[in-house]
């Protein structure tokens, strides 16, 4: 089951710096995968602050249970992660998983189970035999190097079909300090917290709470504004860790201005992550952004976009390369959302197609079929009520996507 | 643009008795498509009810718009519908196209434009010239026919690969009543009242009201209870017209007692004529049904089943035949309804594949794996809450759906 890059992976990757305060290790335990890492160990200093969002779903996998009990502790020493299954739906079975990963994590770091964070990608329903991979934690943490982001990224691969990977650096305070971030996703990708695990570190030093705060911010027009395929996964997690190593100032609230630049940059990370993750999503050759203008809010924007996202005849007319703006009327009237169709103004990149209501009079199919032949389609919808914008990221949908997650599991 | 038979169409197609106070003809006007008819009209005798439901898209069609002006006057005289083009989002074009077609209707059958109802289907943003057609409804009044509703069902095709008609007879008060329908779909299918057009007539004798208190309960566990690829579609139009040609004593109220064998045969045929439709969705080779039971009420299995059954993950396991289940619980567990993952109960066909919480231990991949093989797929989802129940009609997802969705317009 391999598949061809994405024709819209990064041309070129960043070096990754070392985060000071972290050190990475990966391993190629065969717990579904051969020939490839698939578990991947991050080893944390003393005094490292912790924030995490997660999936929304109502049917959780155990190690998302594990990490949600752990995160009010604020802290983190070690984070393990195994792709090739999900533990999800597994029962008792998956909770003596994440408990016997947790303690042989804590037990090769130095830490409490408390302070381990744990996740897993795969199938669900599959039970995990963590014995596949927990004696190997304990000869990882002296192996672990602090420049291995790229082979973490590697490692955390499902049906991904490149590495996802991006870094920034700011100053923050008296310091210059790093962000780096790797995110795997694919499929399953939609809000709120689609399949999607990415893990993010910074050596600045930042109190959990304050971490949280600009976390929670940040991920809502990032990575809750991707949409692959409208499923959401029951596995999806985002961790950021503080190790502090930068030893500027400790930061204690979100509402520091020392932290503007940091912000930005986290929240320009977790875009760059977000759309990575689009671009590579099952089957994808092209790129959707999807952005509302003049909708009643910011809200219903956002529900619009995620209307057209979604919608199997919009992402296959993209595929088609058919300028096709009247599915995108349909999934502005499907929306539910407050919408009037003699008010609505349809662009594809910059090409108007559609105005108050009908076929722009000076519409050039030419020029539209031209817009659709990019890598990346560009669709605006205005809306005319008010104010309210948003966009959402997504791609198209192939036969590749359909012949993926037609065999996935055999 | 032709693709080949649903291998779900019917085997046999009933006999479609005369609806006596309705006739029907066809012609083919070239519309959009060569060497096939496209325009249908009905003809009603003085007397006939209507009843309709409409697609609730914020972006409906001219004539959804010109429909619901119509039906509060409660008498139909005509019916014309056109396939090819959905005079949909075409501004004070599509309002004129309208006002001539039902001018055009009126002169011919002898009415006022009020009781004319009008249907199109196909490309959303198009012009419809209605010249193409308008002129050839004077003389398609005296071709009319008692017995042409397998003609009428072909008319008004689209992506469809097979017409769709049922009939049900049954005693109503002291006369033995036929109740006909044909309906049209394939893509853009999901509630509420998918790009679905169905036009329903019996010769009984029922009131306005009467009738569309009928229709409007019947609509639920039936077409809106069907969903191909969750786009909602701009025209979704299902009518019911009563003659009142059997000549019993009319019907005045929806809980007339006399209603008891005629309110099931109308909901058995609306069923029978949505299950069609899922059938032949857009590239369907199997289809779905998901039952949800056990949740906290019915409205909450019916998002939880449309949840399940619109999941692209889902749908493409399907036609993997891959008995997935993994993909059923992230489906109940993305609809945001209440659900335990710990007390969910899963089945495809007669087969527990996972019971509280974890696969069922006595699991056998093998008859689960013989489950997916069959053309009717049953998947089961217990939540283990309540007493809420209902079913969802769905088809898989293949290739075919990109194919044909990726080139409709070329």
């Amino acid at each position: 089951m391999s598949h061809p890059v994405s024709p819209l992976a990064p041309k070129t990757y960043p070096a990754m710096p070392e985060i000071r305060g972290l050190r990475i290790a990966t391993a190629a335990a065969g717990i579904k995968y051969r020939g490839r890492t698939d578990v991947m160990l991050m080893v944390l200093d003393e005094g490292t602050s912790v924030a995490g969002v997660f999936t929304k779903s109502r049917c959780p996998s155990a190690p998302v249970d594990f990490c949600r009990a752990n995160l009010p502790g604020g802290k983190a020493r070690a984070v393990v992660v195994n792709s090739g299954n999900a533990n999800a739906f597994t029962g008792r079975k998956g909770r003596e998983s994440t408990a016997l990963t947790a303690e042989a994590a804590a037990a090769a770091v130095g830490c409490a189970p408390g302070e381990v964070f744990l996740a897993s990608t795969g199938v669900i329903g599959e039970p995990l035999d963590a014995s596949k991979f927990s004696g190997l934690l304990a000869g990882l943490v002296p192996a672990a190097k602090g420049g291995s982001w790229r082979e973490a990224a590697e490692a955390i691969m499902t049906t991904d079909t490149y590495p996802k990977v991006a870094t920034r650096r700011v100053r923050l305070g008296e310091a210059e300090v790093t962000i780096n971030g790797i995110a795997k996703g694919a499929g399953m990708i939609a809000p709120d917290m689609a399949t999607m695990l990415s893990f993010v570190a910074t050596d600045a030093a930042i109190a959990p709470e304050a971490l949280q705060a600009m976390l929670s911010a940040a991920v809502e027009p990032s990575f809750n504004s991707v949409t692959v395929d409208s499923d959401t996964s029951t596995s999806d997690t985002l961790l950021l860790f503080a190790t502090g190593a930068a030893g500027h100032r400790r930061i204690e609230t979100a509402e520091d201005e020392a932290l503007g630049e940091f912000r930005a940059a986290l929240s320009d990370l977790l875009l760059d992550l977000a759309r990575q993750v689009a671009r590579d999503g099952e089957g994808a050759r092209k790129e959707i952004q999807v952005t509302v203008t003049g909708a009643v809010s910011d809200a219903s924007a956002r529900r619009i976009a995620l209307s057209i996202a979604n919608s199997p005849l919009v992402k296959t007319a993209v595929a088609g390369e058919d300028a096709n703006w009247g599915r995108v009327v349909m999934a502005v009237g499907k929306s539910g959302e407050p919408a009037d169709r003699d008010r609505l103004t349809i662009a594809f990149g910059d090409v108007r197609v559609a105005h108050e209501g009908e076929r722009d009079p000076s519409y050039d199919e030419a020029a539209a079929s031209a817009e659709m032949q990019r890598d990346e389609i560009r669709v605006t919808a205005d809306l005319g009520l008010g104010n309210g914008r948003w966009t959402v990221y997504s791609c198209d949908l192939t036969k590749a996507y359909v012949e993926i997650n037609g065999d996935y599991r055999s």
